[in-house]
């Protein structure tokens, strides 16, 4: 049960847009630069996180990648979810109704029991990430933490 | 993030054992055959859950798998974990000390808290899997269970 290696990636990508000063874009390639990381690959993650909602997208000449909404609106599973997908890691093949052992259909009508565990797990898990926002993330940072961020990544308005 | 797809045989196959006369064994072709699973890769996981302490071999003709301990000291976790490892799905590789944003030395001797977000998660899904024993899923079992699998699941003593 692994995570890609790019949810690191995102998850630092999204922390350090939530501390720019709103309107401004970054792109692909100078959040690249910032962590040291593939621009290529980069940027495919940064289009998932588009298509998830979680960041905007501008062309042009200054265009770059922006949360799409305010801060306090984004939790830790929109992120790692806009990468990894929302599919719980237990399938349920349902062996139970196979084999000698199958049990008769009527005995199937409730989910598993097993499969139910298994998905409570999941649901904690995902509980746990969509308590906490990027803007509790920032929170939880040093003070000077933004300003330096902003100092160290040039922005375009 | 995906579990292996043995994942439920295992869980099954332990539930199973855990509703035998104590002092009985079955083996990976009985088991294979009750859930219509490959025999060859469900001995393989059988075996890991061995070295894992989840269940016990014993070799000779009538020879067989059972549980290695009394079924309400076996949690789900330990199931789950003999076949996929206890490790985290989530690798933290430090990307916040490296590229043209690394922070410096001494403002990381505290894990990230991005890390320890995800650390939380991985926790609670954890802590959810290990508040199951088998016992506590074949009393979730109609009553009528243990019968049914012992008269299709013929064992050896």
């Amino acid at each position: 049960m692994k995570l890609p290696v790019s949810t690191e990636w995102v998850l630092h990508c999204a922390t350090t847009m939530a501390q720019l000063a709103p309107g401004t874009t970054v792109s692909a390639a100078q959040l690249a630069e910032y962590y040291d990381l593939p621009a290529p690959y980069l940027a495919k993650q940064l289009q998932a996180l588009v298509r998830a909602g979680v960041l905007a997208a501008t062309t042009g000449p200054r265009g770059g990648f922006r949360l799409a909404r305010p801060a306090g609106e984004i939790t830790l599973l929109a992120i790692v979810e806009a990468v990894d997908g929302a599919s719980a890691p237990y399938e349920c093949r349902e062996i139970r109704q196979r084999g000698t052992g199958a049990l008769p259909q009527e005995d199937c009508r409730n989910a598993c029991v097993l499969a139910r565990k298994m998905a409570d797990a999941h649901d904690a898990w995902r509980r746990t990430l969509a308590a906490d926002t990027l803007a509790d993330i920032v929170a939880s940072l040093p003070p000077s933490a933004p300003a330096r961020t902003r100092s160290r990544l040039p922005q375009r308005r």
